[in-house]
This record gives C-alpha cells, sequence and structure tokens, in this order.
C-alpha cells in the first residue's frame, strides 16, 4: 500500500527517511557483516551512536551542562515512580497540576511515596490559571505535564513555582516539539513513541544537582544517579530504538532544528482547528484556544453517531487511526514531528468534504 | 560485507532469516502503509502479534496455565528488584544460590528488601552440589541463575528446594535453548537480548497463585500483578522488540523447537571444548565438566599475551567479538541459538590453526 497518513497518538508516524535508512541498513550494519540489533552495546558502534544521539539531544534543544540526559526504558509509567524517588529527598509533599488523563496517573502513583498537593483543573477549562497555582515552599517539586495527549491540551506557559521548588514537566508527546526553558525545568522527561522513535525508550533530562536524593530501599535501576554516572549504560540500553532515535535527531536537524518543528507544528495545527471552528458547530472543539494542544487535535461531531463513519471513511481515504482515546471516544488528530503539512491539509480537506455530505 | 559469525554474550546473533523478514516488512508492515513502529499498540495488528508470541511460547516451551507470560522492560537488572519485591510478601529472608557475576548482582539487590541467605560458591567450582543447597523452610524463594554468561557455569540439574519455597531461574541466557520443567519453577525471567530477540524486552513467566504479593508502595510498574491483568498492555510495550521476538519464536518452531535448540547447543558447544580439551593445555577451561555452559564458552590461553592477537585475528577471519567480559578477560564464544554449526566448527578450526601457528 502506498503510505498513509497515520494520526495515532503514539506508537505514532515516524519520518520515512529515518525508516528508510534503518531497512536499508538493517540485515548487515553499514557493511559489518550483522544487524546493529545483533552488536554488543559495549562494542564501539553502538557506544559511538548513544554518545552522538546525547549529543544531537544536547544541540537540539540547547541543553546546557547543568542536566544530565538519560536515555532509559519503562516509558512515562515508569517516570511516575522514578520522579518522586529521585526528587522527595527529605520533602514529605510535592505539587502535581492536575488537568488531563496523564498527569492523574501521575499524580496516583506519586501518592504511593508522598502527599500529592494537587492542583486539580476540569479538562474543558485546560490550563489552570497562573494565579492558580500556588505551591508551598517546601514541596519537593511541581509537577506538570506539558501536552496531554488525551485531552488535547497543552501548556502554551511555563508553570511558575517558588524559586526553590524545582519543576518537573512530561513532555513526551511534544519532545522536540518546541524548546525547553532550561532556567526553568529541572526535569523533563518523554516516553519516545511519539516524536523519537519506537516504543521502550524513555529520555530523562534532569540537573545533576538533583541526583543522588533517593533512599537505600530504591531500586537500583529507578535511580537516576546509577545511569547518570554510567551514561545510560548501566544495564544493556534498548539499541535499535536509540539507533532510530539518532535517525530522528538528524533528521530533524537536517529539516531545520526544533524551532522549525514548532513553526510546522503550530500550521498543522490550525489546518485542522480553523476547519473546527468553521464549521458552524458540526466539529465541536471546546477548549479554551490558549490551551490547545498543538500535537494532539481532538474533537467530536454534533452527530456524536457520525463518529464511526468519519473514521471508517477517512481510513478508506488513506487518514488512519483518527479515533479518540479509548476513555474519552470522539476523534483526535495526532500531528507529530513526522507529520508532512500535506497530511493535516488532506484530513482539513477530508473533514470539509464529510461535512458537505452529512451536515 | 558478507555475514559474519558473531559470537557476542548478548546483544548477540539472531536468525538470519528473522532479519531478512524485518528489513523486508520495515517500512511498509505487509502493506499496511506504516511501519510497525508506528502503529498503535492497541490497534488489531500488533494485539495480534502479542497475543501470537504468548502462545508461541507457551507452546515452545510448553508453559501450563497455572502460569502467566509477561513482556516486560528493564531487563534482567529490574528482574533483580521485581523479584523480592513482588515474591517476598510476609517473608524476611529469600535464599540465593551465588556462583557468578548474575546471581552475585540479583543478591545485592535484592539485599534492599530483605535478608538473603546467600550459598556461595567459587566460580572456579562451577555450580554448589545439589546437598549444599540447604534452604529453610520460611525463605521466600530460592533464586538461581541457570546460566552465567560471564563465567561459562550452567547449571545441569534443577536445584532442590523445600515443597513450600518458590524456586525463580533467571534463565536470560539459555532462554529457549533447553526445556524448563513448570513443575519445579514458579518464575523463571530472561532478558531477550541472548536468544529472543533485541535489547529491551524482558519476559517473565511466573505461577499466577504468586501475583498480588506487593506493598502499597512498591511502584506499579514493578508489581507482575498489574502487567499480568493487563496481558503486558498496562503501557505501551516494546512493539519492535516483540515483533522480532515472535518471528524468533516461529523460527524455533520451524527448525524443530526447544528440543533441537538443546540438541544443537550441545553439539557446537562440544566443537569448542573438544578444541580446548584436546589443546594440551595451550586452551584452558578449568570449569568442572558438569558446569560448562551450553551457550556461553569461556577459555584462557596458557600464553595469556596471546589474546587480543587471537582476537584479532579470528576477527579478520570472520569469526567476532570472541573477547572475554571486561570484568574476567580472556576469551569467551557466545553460542546461542541463531549461531549455525558452521559457525562453532569455523571457530574450532581457527582455534586449530592458531594453536599449531603459535603453540
Amino acid at each position: 500500500m502506498p503510505r498513509v497518513y497515520n494520526f495515532a497518538a503514539g506508537p505514532g508516524t515516524l519520518p520515512l527517511p529515518v525508516l528508510e535508512e534503518v531497512a536499508a541498513n538493517f540485515v548487515d550494519y553499514h557493511g559489518e557483516g550483522m544487524s546493529l540489533i545483533e552488536m554488543s552495546h559495549r562494542g564501539a558502534i553502538f557506544t559511538d551512536i548513544i554518545e552522538e544521539t546525547r549529543l544531537l539531544v544536547r544541540e537540539l534543544l540547547d541543553v546546557p551542562e547543568t542536566h544530565d540526559i538519560l536515555f532509559l526504558q519503562g516509558g512515562g509509567h515508569l517516570q511516575f515512580a522514578m520522579v518522586p524517588l529521585n526528587l522527595l529527598g527529605a520533602a514529605a509533599e510535592a505539587s502535581y497540576i492536575v488537568n488531563g488523563t496523564w498527569s492523574r496517573k501521575a499524580a496516583q502513583e506519586a501518592a504511593k511515596f508522598c502527599h500529592v498537593n494537587a492542583i486539580n483543573v476540569n479538562a474543558s477549562l485546560g490550563v489552570p490559571d497562573a494565579s492558580d497555582i500556588i505551591v508551598a515552599n517546601d514541596a519537593a517539586y511541581l509537577y506538570y505535564c506539558q501536552n496531554e495527549t488525551v485531552n488535547g491540551l497543552e501548556f502554551n506557559f511555563i508553570p511558575a513555582a517558588p524559586d526553590c521548588v524545582p519543576l518537573v514537566a512530561d513532555i513526551s508527546s511534544n519532545f522536540m516539539s518546541r524548546t525547553v526553558d532550561w532556567s526553568r525545568h529541572s526535569l523533563v522527561f518523554a516516553g519516545a513513541q511519539k516524536n523519537f522513535g519506537p516504543a521502550g525508550l524513555t529520555i530523562v533530562i534532569v540537573r545533576k544537582d538533583l541526583l543522588g536524593l533517593t533512599t537505600e530501599s530504591c531500586p537500583t535501576m529507578l535511580d537516576y544517579s546509577v545511569h547518570a554516572k554510567a551514561g545510560s549504560m548501566y544495564n544493556t540500553p534498548p539499541t535499535f530504538a536509540i539507533w532510530v532515535a539518532n535517525l530522528v535527531c538528524k533528521w530533524i536537524q537536517a529539516e531545520g532544528g526544533v524551532a522549525q518543528m514548532d513553526q510546522r507544528a503550530r500550521v498543522r495545527a490550525d489546518l485542522i482547528y480553523n476547519q473546527i471552528d468553521n464549521s458552524g458547530g458540526f466539529y465541536i472543539n471546546s477548549i479554551p484556544k490558549k490551551a490547545r494542544s498543538r500535537m494532539n487535535v481532538v474533537f467530536t461531531l454534533e452527530e456524536s453517531a457520525l463518529t464511526d463513519l468519519f473514521a471508517a471513511e477517512a481510513a478508506k481515504a488513506g487518514l488512519k487511526n483518527l479515533k479518540g482515546h479509548r476513555s474519552v471516544g470522539g476523534l483526535r488528530a495526532s500531528l507529530y514531528n513526522a507529520m508532512p503539512e500535506q497530511g493535516a491539509r488532506a484530513l482539513a480537506e477530508f473533514m470539509q468534504s464529510f461535512m458537505k455530505r452529512h451536515g
């Protein structure tokens, strides 16, 4: 089949040139007589790949030397535990902005380890007003999810915490799609399977001076400082996923970098939001504009009975995986870095024609 | 380069037909218009793959319905913590047979969570005598590493524990190379990157009635029962690695199953051990024969100064990655399922010619 436009929320679409390079070099990695997935992670070839990938991330996101870049496993779900286990120290409380599915899960997991001060925001309101974010000086950290994939919400500002309180962000679904202000963020993490590569790789970028606060009973593998000291080679890393992430970084670099990714993301998202806003209520997205995600555009149909038909007809037209998360229903177009503008344009055109036929 | 014989200890050699099938279907997965690594893990295609893989493992290893099969992340290192966190229950002690690098690491990690009764065996003696394995009735479990990759040791018997004490085995490096007696083993685990697929996938096979013993403070992702209930889809699994493992299972099945893998392993290992034993001391392996690994043949040279030359000349001859683990030095030939007999034969012949030239 010709390549489709894949709007899945993650694992999601990746750059075609990256996929082609992997396929071409998969059986015999650049003339080495074996596949990269058969190579020792301690050999020169993979060691070069992981070091180069770290450097590429540092360059692309302008990560200062105050922060370490770790390649881990376990996805966002494991980070929900690792963040409190590593950052609580002697503190008894951490603050969580809870405005969607993923921040809620993170807060629930943290409650195993400390008192959680939840700053709750109804998802229909999007993100909190800056003035509603009240964090105690003795909180271990303030946590937020910068982009809520399920609910289609994205922060367009950085929540303010007291200077003494580290700020932690889950940036799984908008990683590499906008810059990060490192003077404000002490720790960010991202599962790779949206904008960075295959599932099974998690990237953590953390201030070095925050490492080493875990207690004796913390599992070794859940201690950031162990991985930092070992250059993410404490155990066998997911070598294939890191190879793909390396190629994704090079693709972003060749395409113009993270600022270019941000600009493209806005163009794509605007195409779909404009279609929704100009549909006279046929398509609905009631999230306040300032909180709308550039990555995941969620919408419903005024006539909700048409939802399945929309997804099915779109799929036939080569626009795949548009159904919303199973917990909320409706429709969702995930527009990650690798989605060509033409894909968003094709979806916008399909939305218009579907409305004409069924409106 | 033509395909080499890759004796790396893991990640290690995989079946060529598997690699070729992955490459051929990598960019466009069987006509779906996208790569498997871009597909939602909750879509029909990946759901079928993970379910089929579970079934294939069940068939190939004859896993009874009393045991659950889990696909996790984090490798053996994370299992070193998960085993005690999940199996300790109210017990204060667990017993560990410590006869090599990996069992020692496992015991050290367990000591974070309970008192460890270590049954120490000097690596030069290989495995303990059955009579030396003394386990208290109230131990939470007895743990052993069935094949020590670094030290080249393998159990050729199943350690006996009291009936009331579950037996746990790390079978990372001999997974799918011999049968498992499920009437004796309550839990086995394996990192994929030896006999099963790419790094980043861990398989755990555990008795269902042992699930659910974790305490409230156990990170959710470290609780086997969470993954068991969710069919290993509690979070996004490493989809690519599971696809490759699926193809490896089918390859093993087509080649004649696990019994055939065992037989081939013995043939390969015998080729190298015979070369060592008939070298008049030029090559040395002093492990008692009953404890010699079929998977990882370690040896040294009487004239140890020749070690680097051996590895370098072998590499030139297409016999790659023969250096021993960095912690022990010497040489090591890892002979996993995917190593053709011809590869072991080529190594044996090289050993003979090297000895002629330097003996």
